[in-house]
């Protein structure tokens, strides 16, 4: 392998300087939702880039957008990208960066004239943030055989339009079966929009689990009351079981370690007045792990910290499921193929988890998978304050390049 | 004394009823906010009642009504009342009962033909709730002294009309000085508001504090982050941080022991998502003591759980005040003779404090002052579901003629 072959580093960032216009906002962000005006223009221009290069382009009928380079034998592919849409007043990187170094790797090898044993394929997925639309990664979904296309036709914006009516309209619903391409394996670079890489000072993050992600309603019942009539030892205070739950979050993740990760992000008191002990609190929890058996230990251990704070303080509380993620952890050979390029290229890399979801956790379920991350500044990300530096997103587009080489051997 | 002498219980019951026709609403409730035409009617209908009793009637400038009954001597009189405004959806004996009550006393005197040794009069004071002017307690304000009359018709109510404007409208604007009647003691009955007596079945509280209150915003600014890719220790929760305080408040009163009462009754999180660390936490804090050194410490102790939250948790936080007002211990006099008076009854009763505000704690700047309690049902008020057995009402009203009838000779 040619120690000196790099991606054209000014090529790619003038790209995402280019993509960043579709859907740029006063202030420096982007909104750049699924199936929108500027998802389509944005669209056009990827599909634009894929043409120059005299690639295959084909549009599945769920809009994923597929650039196809034979290989030398007539294999499974090796598939890499992420998504072009974005969250509302989003950066620059997040989804974009891995389609666009995807491309740019795949023009460095045709610059070069490197043809690879197995054929190659970037791809683009459609609405893997389900802003407008709330089924994420529904590309991707719907590519591994995990969504029906009807289902994901069906579901329906925040604006009351669907994804199909959405996808007809702006012109990328398209004739090719969706997953009709099985790849050998899935690869995607993206930044990691944690501080985890960026304070360690490591340039690259070999993924080998994406978060297990638990999601629960609290509903606590308690009985409003005059604050200063209402002796301490009578109250059914449902604000301060809610903050007896929210720091037993705090001590969930000490006693399980690791990566636990456990989020109060929302709370509301009834009847909500000074004077008055809520009667009613509603809060949310978000549990998340990159073990799956850790993850059902946390959520036990959430039931257990639950039934014992109504029992000692007097309400009642009751649970509803508002999302449930399986953690995935991703076959070891993309992950291997990782490190080997990193370390080809003498970068560090870590072995870390996604705390957020990505396509590549989908993927997973239909063939090898993995992700490569390089540092998001101060973990920022779902912001314009997002940022990578030139040379961060160099290096990923770099070690993106050997491990899809590597796979495609 | 005779210890026959009581007051006609079927009468004060009838009243009540009559008084709580002002203001009624569908379902129950009553809603009689200061100087409304429903207080209008209300007051109406309390001077008609004095009328008929041939009391001398004086309405002063802020609107308090009196009604004088002259004593065997020309000494300051006993002023005993309580308040006719409401809240809103208020309950019928929050303030009526112990206008209504006072009047009974004074009628059973009359029939009788008792005369006592000193004057006597019974007293409605203007908009103790605060609901539509947010001065509460502003009748007795006035009459004791603490807020100028000027200052006092300058408060505007909700709807931009001031306390001035409608106290004219109303034609309760008076030409009678408030404080002119300088009293020798006032006393108040009223329901407890709370669950203290009900819960012991104790007949009669005699009331020795008002509570003090310290409201307190408190204003925590952490770092917003997404809650799968942020580590746990590198946190700078809002959200948490304000749990913490809550549960400390909880351990505050139990460590000051008492009366020490806290409560945290609102609450918001920003930016309030599920997958987000809250950023800023806004959050209230009531402290109620009738101990005013105590409540002092309290909120020493408040301000240093504050500072060691902020410190441990990276965040700052700033602490507003909202309303103190000082706790108001009663000379001993009038509670010693609220407590012969039920003792003369052989009713139990119990010393307490009170953890709501009264006219009473504003006179106890004038004069000697001190108040009656009677059981509330469960403890709830300032709801259509305060309810005090007629038992209750009668024994109540009966301690409050004996207790005038010792300050009066």
């Amino acid at each position: 392998m040619n120690r000196e072959l790099g991606v054209n580093s000014s090529r790619l960032l003038a790209r995402l300087d280019e993509l960043a216009q579709f859907g740029a906002m006063q202030g420096g962000g982007i909104t750049r939702l699924a199936l929108s005006d500027a998802d389509r223009d944005a669209r056009d221009r990827f599909v634009s880039w894929l043409e120059a290069l005299g690639l295959a382009v084909y549009v599945d009928a769920i809009g994923n957008i597929l650039g196809f380079r034979p290989g030398g034998e007539d294999l499974a592919p090796v598939l890499f990208g992420s998504h072009l849409d974005t969250v509302r007043d989003a950066g620059r990187f997040d989804g974009a960066y891995g389609v666009l170094a995807a491309l740019e790797v795949l023009e460095t090898l045709i610059e070069v004239g490197l043809e690879t044993r197995r054929p190659l394929a970037v791809v683009a997925f459609t609405n893997e943030e389900g802003v407008r639309f709330p089924t994420d990664m529904l590309g991707s979904n719907v590519y591994s055989g995990a969504l029906s296309l009807e289902e994901a036709y069906a579901v329906p914006g925040f604006d009351g339009l669907t994804v199909g009516d959405e996808l007809r309209r702006i012109g990328y619903a398209g004739e090719f079966p969706p997953g009709a391409l099985k790849p050998y394996a899935y690869v995607e670079l993206h930044i990691e929009q944690g501080p985890i890489l960026d304070r360690s000072s490591i340039p690259i993050g070999v993924v080998e689990t994406v978060t297990g992600i638990s999601w629960k309603e609290l509903t606590i019942c308690g009985a409003a009351n005059h604050a200063g009539t209402t002796p301490m030892d009578g109250r059914r205070d449902a604000g301060l079981a809610a903050a007896r739950i929210i720091t037993g979050l705090r001590q969930l993740t000490l006693d399980l370690g690791g990566d636990q990760r456990a989020t109060c992000g929302m709370l509301s008191l009834e009847p909500g007045a000074v004077n008055v002990i809520p009667g009613r609190a509603v809060l949310t929890v978000d549990l998340r792990n990159g073990d799956e058996s850790t993850l059902e230990e946390a959520e036990r251990r959430l039931a257990g910290l639950v039934a014992e704070v109504a029992q000692q303080e007097g309400v009642t509380i009751t649970a509803r499921k508002l999302a449930r993620v399986r953690a995935v952890a991703f076959n070891p050979m993309v992950p291997a193929a990782v490190e080997a390029a990193a370390a080809d290229l003498h970068l560090a890399s870590l072995r870390m988890g996604s705390g957020a979801g990505h396509d590549a956790q989908v993927m997973a379920g239909l063939c090898p998978a993995g992700m490569v991350f390089i540092p998001s500044r101060d973990g920022i990300s779902h912001s314009p304050h997002e940022y990578s530096s030139p040379e961060a997103l160099a290096a990923g587009a770099n070690v993106l390049l050997r491990t899809v080489m590597k796979l495609a051997e």
